[in-house]
């Protein structure tokens, strides 16, 4: 992989803090032309260093809120495969394989009431094997979100 | 606040995908006009409701890694006054407050070797006062990531 530089950096900090920018926009601020611009987007998608441009939204107000499902394994279980049988539910929304006290680390979307939430949760560790220890942290407010 | 309409959804649950569509193509999608995305883009931002236009790096390939610290914070502290001291910390990229096990989860950005890895947490929880508990888990992968 080519090496990023500088700019490449530069630009992937202000992309994550506003997405929308045109190539001229990005352009007049990294005091670059929009075609360097457009061949450095092409090269950070390229090599899979932006992912993806998304949005950060507020959950509760859209209804929602996150539980942060804190899973140890046993010890003999396949993490690949529990990661792959929940991979493709809907709500579940950000898996992070962990060394420590926690092999898995599994945030979902849950109603904000407290029934629907714990329904949620049941339903979800129903589909996880050879859990071992697990813990639920449901997650009250945000007060900082940043990716990078 | 007017309550969101199944339009409204359907236009956050795009943009999480791809936040760099243009007015027209999210119009096309939608079957609506370019005007009245328009009007809903400024209606989902003025309600809060779209925080951020942002992006999804592969932190890996940028050379760090996630650790994410579980805080259990004494029965008398001021978890407010601990988000506060941490929040403008630039390697603090998620503070959630939580019920549970644990109050707070701070995902934190760490140098990917061991060593290094170490010494920032340890720099982190300095700052943090009156901890009763704590467990650190450094993410070793990322299966998913999606924020709604």
């Amino acid at each position: 992989m080519r090496k990023l530089d500088k700019v490449d950096l530069q630009l992937i900090k202000i992309l994550s803090q506003n997405s929308r920018l045109t190539y001229r926009e990005l352009a007049e601020m990294l005091g670059t032309t929009r075609q360097r611009i457009a061949r450095r987007m092409e090269k950070l998608k390229k090599l899979g260093v932006i992912k993806k441009f998304t949005i950060l939204p507020d959950l509760e107000k859209l209804g929602y809120m996150y539980a942060v499902v804190l899973i140890k394994l046993k010890p003999m279980a396949d993490v690949d495969k529990v990661v792959s049988d929940i991979s493709d539910i809907e709500y579940v929304k950000i898996i992070e394989k962990g060394v420590g006290r926690y092999n898995l680390i599994v945030h979902i979307l849950v109603p904000k009431d407290l029934s629907g939430a714990e329904n949620r949760v049941n339903e979800f560790l129903s589909n996880v094997k050879d859990i071992e220890n697990v813990e639920v942290v449901f997650v009250s407010k945000v007060p900082k979100f940043e990716i990078v």
